[in-house]
């Protein structure tokens, strides 16, 4: 495959998806028509209503390994309808969200073993891996605050902070575990700071 | 687990939801309160609206493997939700379709590698299999002529046809590889003298 895939993770309320729209800017005017935004758990027609299934059901019981099987129904169908066709074009794929969220969500925050996660993501990716991934980091506090500025968050008690916490600690192991390719990115700083070392690590693999 | 699972499977048009609501009268009759009937995909609000974007997706492209991880996910939640729980509580569990159909349609008709699903089957039901399998059995054709009696099937072509031929073959390679558990009727007869063939397979389970 001749393309790209940028993964862009982080616990809720760091500001990852504006730094999405940031990066697509900055490596659209570097690779005029060669970028494609897209996200996880979505990005088609399926992945989007799969996406709905695992938002409603905030309020019921959901099982994690269920989850987890619904997150990669997801990725296989993103990964064959966009995806791979974008890398063998020759695209840059900018994806919010991959499988090292699924990892720390499902994995981290819910408990789903760790070599069932691996096992699917063999099935499903075919050896496929992103080759650039952008960890937005900042303590669950930050993140919370953030989006409690936003909007109302009743629903987040303590059990939310310590599955945040989970989920970050993983995300942190993630990152430690594949040095070469998860960059880690200190999402507690104001937003232009964290938008220069976005810039930076692109540069660094020559991509702006 | 105090209870019993059986499952009805086969392809379309072989009367199989008819014999599942006469299965229940019948074991209802002799266990009152006992017997719970479900189907999959489905069963729970998750498994449904799962099941609602596998059927939605039948226009569209739906990739054989993202099928497939759809359907495991509606079983783990089935089984979570509905299943164990029953057959903790000693319920005798009528099920229309399980994990057999996985292998014959996602498997047998679209191609999706055996070993995957083993794994998946392996990773979602914990060691679970069904007590007794009825696997109504009858020609493509026959099923595809009780089916066209019932609603309009113009979308049915050949390559259909095809399609629920694997799903047949796979059905009884199963059936031939788990002769204890599956049970094959013949359901090219008329829908008497199934049923009788059901009463007696019951009755030899001690169960009628």
């Amino acid at each position: 495959m001749k393309g790209l895939l940028i993964t862009f993770e982080g616990i809720e309320g760091v500001g990852k998806t504006t730094q999405v729209q940031r990066a697509f800017d900055l490596l659209e005017a570097e690779h005029p028509g060669r970028v494609v935004v897209t996200r996880e758990p979505g990005g088609t027609r399926a992945g989007e209503a799969i996406r709905e299934i695992m938002l409603q059901s905030g309020a019921a019981y959901i099982d994690g390994m269920t989850e987890m099987l619904l997150v990669f129904a997801a990725r296989r169908q993103h990964l064959r309808e966009l995806i791979e066709p974008a890398l063998q074009a020759g695209k840059i794929v900018l994806c919010d969200r991959f499988t090292d969220a699924t990892f720390a969500y499902q994995g981290g925050g819910r408990g789903v073993p760790e070599q069932h996660i691996e096992r699917l993501q063999d099935m499903v990716q075919d050896g496929l891996r992103p080759h650039l991934t952008l960890l937005f980091d900042a303590p669950v506090e930050t993140g919370l605050a953030r989006l409690r500025a936003r909007k109302d968050l009743d629903r987040m008690e303590t059990e939310a902070v310590n599955f945040f916490r989970q989920v970050r600690a993983k995300y942190l192991e993630l990152a430690a575990r594949h040095p070469d390719r998860i960059h880690v990115i200190d999402a507690n700083a104001d937003i232009e700071t964290v938008s220069a070392a976005v810039r930076t690590i692109l540069a660094g693999h020559k991509l702006c």
